[in-house]
């Protein structure tokens, strides 16, 4: 425990890159809502490996089938099982990971914490266990999308030492996914193609930065004291793997400002109560305030490189490991969905969770 | 919902800024565990508002009482309450935020959320909620010093654009406690302090970092996939008021290595697997290493200040809103037990989640 | 743990019987809703001991105080905090308990369990544990009726072979309480006080049945499949002290009639879809079905009796103890407060989770 | 929802009976337990339909997969995922549910709260459902035996008048399974297998009592106040379809005896604490005492007959309903094995519960 997340509507994703499958069962996802595969299949596309020169070359197809839940092509309030079977399974490749931990990966925690691991593919902590958030966040963007008006999006705004020029008010989806790296910033996003393939090339790996943009959430979305809505898109996204923070509005930055100059004034904007500047992210209190919410997580270079590291194997030997087969250089491109389905999935949460309290 | 917080060591607090006062719940906390008022209240003093000239003058003993769940001075399983009683209410000198949304409080959201708001210093959005958390934390720690020999130690690292030069593996809690800002570089401290007397004459405010870290966590801790330990952490920063962000290990700063920089080796070191450098920040695929755990929370500067500023009322008419009475210029010196409360909340929790799971 | 109950209008619940005293905090309660100390105390009032002549005498006003979640009147959304003074110890009455378990008591399983036990009047699981929840349920009845139409009323129907003859569709809270045993059924309420009166005289105790009617839920309250209406009824009334079973609708006399026989055959009554019988009990396939939700709990008689009995003490030696001081003939006129409480709570949990899932 | 049942050893159930399948994921299964198809099937074919000429005739195999959660027959502390597909979908012989609510079904109240239903074959609400807890179950009964050494046993104690004469300290397994109907009294039994044959020529249906002892578990299992042992074990029985109610020890009889005859004497036998009589079924407090666990639970006659029946449509029109192809006459042979699984996953949900606590 625990692999589930969300409190009203709530998922629970189970499998490993090696067995049966992957999947995901969605408790609490309202009834009515026109639901097929084809709803949910794009988002796994542009999750899946595979997809372009600058991603893990990993061959799966990752084709999703809805296995109950739905009836006549409508949800009908019972649990949403969803799986994708796996296909590409090399556990030979694996074979010198059964002996040595990978440096920067779980399998040494792993062993401490639960005496034994899957070893094959890296088992529960392949980024394959992403499918059924990713899956489960198509269907918190569609309620959100339907039900409220409310869209998520992310994009890449750095690799490295690359940083794209992008407007979060303005940004279009169609303009994230124009490239392959997925930054909305046509030039930066070429001189990122380019420094990703240069790290393939070497065998090595980069990290950056994906932005997420949330529009339209209404004023009052949030569960103060604990549960507030930054505290679960912060939760949501440290979840997800190689991320090793979270920011949002003026983020670390906010600390160079005084409290006068950092303040959003409230002002009336077409009869609407709004403030002039966002520094506070679009939440205030732990509760959305109606401005865009806007936030920004690092993931940190993909561990797995093709040259020779230190490390120990299981039985506590110093020994060394170098990658083999299949190499990564860069998860940026296909984390944009995985920040996307976990922002909507804390969303669609406490949109329910606000029904709940109005009588 | 929600005020409770954690999984086995489940804390739930209550209580508004004026009122009968705020307390907490403990519910889960082992027994036989020695405890008294005299755990809770250094921690408390710690929190006080009134403790030095740099932060608000507001005057509470914030005196707290064991009103169940110990018997003989020992814990017996049973729920712990705890409770602080309001002393210094002014409800007067509120009396203009009856009419008015404070810019960048959560007066203007709580009523968008609830359609009503005890606007009496910020009734449960006031900082005294955390109270009941620090009080909890007290215990956490106890715990974790006694069973597991687990410390948490937090310190102020920035104050604007003031950095302190802080070693985490070796800085002590005295050293923290050596000044009125808890910045163990005496020097930096120095110019902190002076720098918030400079505010606070200003009638402006001032943000900064805190830096947390946890000291001998076992290999083990931490509940994959949506329960990381490092997950479980920022939301614990993100649930408490003020904090913009959070980062772990190398955090923010990973992106600029490549894979092959940024990963830990993995050496034997007097019979333990540990690894020689720890941009990891102690935790690997959310499950502790026994490394170090240390991780970074920015402040963004209080947002009441003495200068008037636009803002609404609550008739969604244009006006005007300036600070009066008690002023606090920098809430970092307090924050620092709040932090170590709400980590120290998040780590017996997760020691006692990995008891569960061990047949 | 837990000492926690409902997940949207959700209850903790502290405090022993000697100690600072007793109370509960409510987590999820709607804003806006009237409420002060004069909606509590009736309930509580129904609770308390002495009261009547055939309860226990302990000497308690159980006064209760709102200490947080209302402003001017009203909630605001925020943790409802209630407590109640404890008054009457006597930890000497109970000095031969600190060295021997009473039968039928839970002593023995607290030791087993904690380690530990608070010896002074049964500490936690004494029944003024229930204070909280009654509390908690009279905010639950208030929620009920104002927003839902919804009533809950429960009375006592056997006290040990004496039964009464209740109408449950048509029986009024004033015939409840028009006697102080609390059995709408004049004839038979006289002979239970009179039995209950010859029990307390023979320093010797009884029990019976109390039975609960739910009147206008509404269809759909539920939520399959685990936390279907009547299993999380029949979970809060095996939660309070000395019940020992639960039985809805045709309850363990189903079994003798055949299908044809038992079930409900729907009609249109009055524009809505009903049924004619209500072998049911108001609830199908976990989820009220608009009839009467209707069960009955039996309630043994208290282990508190003046008769030397045979038992063991702290050192696991046989030895013998004989009840002293005040004397308990009968909880079940105070049983039906908590019943209505406990039945209320898992209503208006329902009610709010109702809520939650609609778009 | 909820589709979970469970603290830590928690299982989410989904599927409906038309439709890709039926399966559940266990989250927090201990790591290392030795795990394969093999020690769940046998548990399924016991629940399965047309296992004898007593139950309904649907031609399932129930064969179960395990698709994540183990690794070289070892569970590895990640979520186990296991899955049935279904086989006997025949959604033509439901065409008439379609448009008409079947009688003490649950088609009605799906719709008043879902405003939507799956009407082939009862959908969610179908006994298929219960395959995932029989899945989880028999996970959970091996983990009892191994780690424990405690035993969950269930069997027919009655059906209609027909009672069985069973000593619940002695009752093996090999009895229960000795015939048909899964009652170890044979003399009984026979009675019943004929009157259960008798309802089946008849189109009718009976019910009965399935009654469960839990043997060896040790003292201290059980979380007051609210999660009491049998509060949780009433709440997972009441959660199974067609069951009225649950008593526990004495139960619903424990009324007619004063609490002098009713109490549990305490006795030191063979070193142990333990009582002499056992009204207390095994759990005082809430919390195991050592003694047997024992209760009871009544389910009705199944509610689909071959006989007309009123009801009214979905256009809230009277008409009349009658059963059509495969009847069931009998729940209870099949039920027995849907007892013993949600016992066992209290008792191993407790029991992980009270390890938590244990420092």
């Amino acid at each position: 425990m625990s692999n589930s997340f969300g409190e009203l509507f709530r998922i629970t994703t189970w499998g490993e890159s090696h067995g049966g499958g992957v999947g995901v069962v969605i408790d609490g996802c309202p009834p009515r809502l026109e639901l097929t595969e084809a709803d949910i299949q794009p988002d796994l596309d542009r999750r899946r490996p595979g997809q372009s020169s600058i991603v893990t070359p990993r061959k799966e197809s990752d084709t999703v089938q809805i296995l109950s839940g739905t009836f006549e092509g409508k949800t009908i309030g019972t649990p949403i099982s969803m799986m994708v079977k796996n296909e590409d399974m090399r556990p030979e490749a694996y074979s010198e990971m059964a002996s040595k931990y990978r440096p920067s990966h779980a399998d040494y925690t792993y062993v401490a914490k639960y005496g034994i691991r899957n070893w094959q593919g890296g088992g529960r902590t392949s980024a394959r266990e992403t499918i059924g958030r990713v899956a489960a966040g198509a269907v918190a963007k569609k309620i959100l999308k339907l039900s409220f008006g409310v869209e998520v999006l992310a994009f890449v705004s750095q690799v490295k030492e690359i940083k794209a020029t992008v407007d979060p008010a303005t940004v279009q989806f169609s303009e994230v996914e124009s490239n392959i790296v997925r930054c909305p910033d046509a030039a930066a996003a070429q001189k990122m193609i380019e420094l990703i393939e240069s790290m393939r090339a070497k065998g090595d790996s980069v990290g950056g930065i994906v932005e997420c943009v949330i529009r339209n959430a209404p004023p009052g979305w949030g569960e103060p004291v604990f549960d507030r809505l930054e505290a679960d898109l912060a939760k949501a996204m440290l979840s997800l793997p190689a991320t090793k923070g979270f920011e949002i509005g003026s983020g670390f930055s906010s600390i160079y400002l005084t409290g006068t100059e950092h303040n959003d004034p409230f002002r009336m904007i077409d009869g609407k109560v709004r403030t002039t500047t966002n520094r506070s992210g679009g939440i205030q209190g732990g509760i959305s305030n109606g401005e865009l919410i806007h936030f920004r997580v690092p993931f940190k270079p993909v561990a797995t490189v093709m040259h020779e590291q230190e490390t120990v194997d299981v039985e506590n030997k110093n020994t060394t490991l170098k990658g083999r087969g299949r190499h990564d250089p860069c998860v940026l491109p296909r984390a944009v969905p995985m920040v996307e389905a976990m922002a909507a999935l804390v969303l669609v949460d406490h949109a329910l969770r606000q029904k709940a309290q109005c009588l």
